[in-house]
């Protein structure tokens, strides 16, 4: 296990309870301390750790403590499995696999969504990809819910960015509608409350949208967009009145309007899909 | 019942079915034929129609055509309870309001989450608001499932616009999303479903994020600032990478970056709510 920040060491100690022998090395070297007294082997250097295991996990501040420990290691990792438990891009993660497999290593990237204390339960979820996953599923499983999302070494990247991307969206939008919410003195958490219980009302619309996109076949989702276009221009002009932001309806309407100005007024919201970038 | 479009003539439909005697009244007249014919009373003027019933529905295109509607009637309102059902701002319900209550009318505002066929049954969703409501609850909710938002009349249509604001920050933020998956070559019905299952594990952090704006003390909800500005920077190169707009991960990571700078790095996304508007 190479970088024992609070993650790293959370998984050392995953690795530690389950049987495996594991060898751990760090920077700073006294963050080995506890985890030697745990019944991990302490390396000296990087390079000492990789040799005595088969299967190497990083976890690392970012990207550019990856790219020095790399450096550092250089062809002492030939014959391994490096697993890349750092944050950083798909772009990132594939730089790292054209690295190791340039110098006869196997590579595995990985994204954590959870907290340290919930390695090792199914709280803590790992997104990995990259080819050499089947091979080590059972080992990675220790460490909580995993899930597998190709051969491209950036998709666990690429799943993480998305699914951190939309909780964003709907958290920022949820910000700016509280602002509504408090303007027209409204209860804010009684609000909250009830969006969150329509919630799963969404759940079955999120995949017919990506089917229909798929398809590209649209069907009138939330109503005609010729409907829809009058409902965004009572959104805006409500948040005008109260001089709260409406990015995200004025850019909603103009899409629309572009599509029903293409004689697609009929379809759905799904179809706006099209103009996207 | 006033104004006999899709939606009108379905909660004509559902008061008829209940055994309510029912008039009916529609500016093109041949649309309360099938009504009539199932039992209902075609009134040739609005007046005569609200003349015939202690509480007057309307169902109307939109606030122009209520004015219109109201203009006519004039004080042939008084005495009557009005439930306008046409969709507006808060602003149109509140001043609808005063204007029947100047003529000794009462007014209830309602809002419609649903389509005309589920009239009748729990998944067509009302919104209802002014002080008469009560007194009629009964009586509305046998159009589907009823809920109430305040005395103020402008109450249902606050919730109705936050509710559909929070419908299309989700869904539009949720395209763009799909066009990065699509960028990547992912799955986009993979990531939907995905991303719909995580849906539930926003509902407890909606209701947390709204308490900590109420108590104005922001935890670290999904982990300090500090930290989550480094994921923004990641999110925004990465979509920079593919030429996906970026809009609302701009707009956080700059909010992160004042709250930060204000010496607030140790509190959460919630805190960000302080400097919107």
């Amino acid at each position: 296990m190479l970088g024992l920040g609070e993650m790293g060491s959370a998984i050392a100690r995953a690795f530690l309870a389950h049987g495996y022998r594991t060898t751990v090395w760090n920077r700073t070297a006294s963050k080995a301390v506890p985890l030697a007294e745990a019944g991990a082997v302490a390396a000296p250097t990087a390079a000492e750790a990789v040799a005595a295991s088969p299967l190497v996990v990083m976890c690392l501040l970012d990207g550019a403590a990856v790219d020095e420990v790399l450096s550092a290691l250089g062809d002492t990792v030939e014959g391994k499995v490096l697993v890349n438990l750092t944050s950083g891009s798909p772009a990132q993660a594939r730089a790292n696999e054209r690295w190791a497999n340039e110098r006869g290593a196997r590579y595995i990237d990985g994204k954590i969504m959870g907290d340290p204390p919930y390695v090792g339960t199914p709280n803590a979820r790992f997104l990995f990809s990259g080819t050499a996953f089947e091979a080590h599923e059972e080992t990675l499983s220790l460490l909580g819910s995993v899930s597998y999302h190709g051969e491209d070494a950036g998709a666990a990247a690429v799943e993480f960015l998305a699914q951190v991307a939309m909780g964003y969206e709907l958290l920022l939008g949820f910000l700016h509608t509280l602002k509504v919410m408090r303007s027209e003195g409204a209860d804010i958490i009684g609000f909250a409350d009830r969006f969150a219980a329509s919630l799963t009302a969404y759940q079955p619309l999120l995949t017919s949208i990506a089917k229909a996109i798929e398809s590209r076949e649209y069907p009138p989702d939330l109503g005609p967009l010729d409907v829809q276009a009058a409902l965004m221009d009572d959104l805006i002009s409500h948040r005008e009145s109260l001089g709260v932001e409406a990015v995200r309806m004025r850019e909603t309407r103009q899409l629309m309007e572009r599509r029903i100005a293409d004689g697609h007024g009929g379809q759905g919201f799904s179809s706006l899909f099209e103009l996207l970038g």
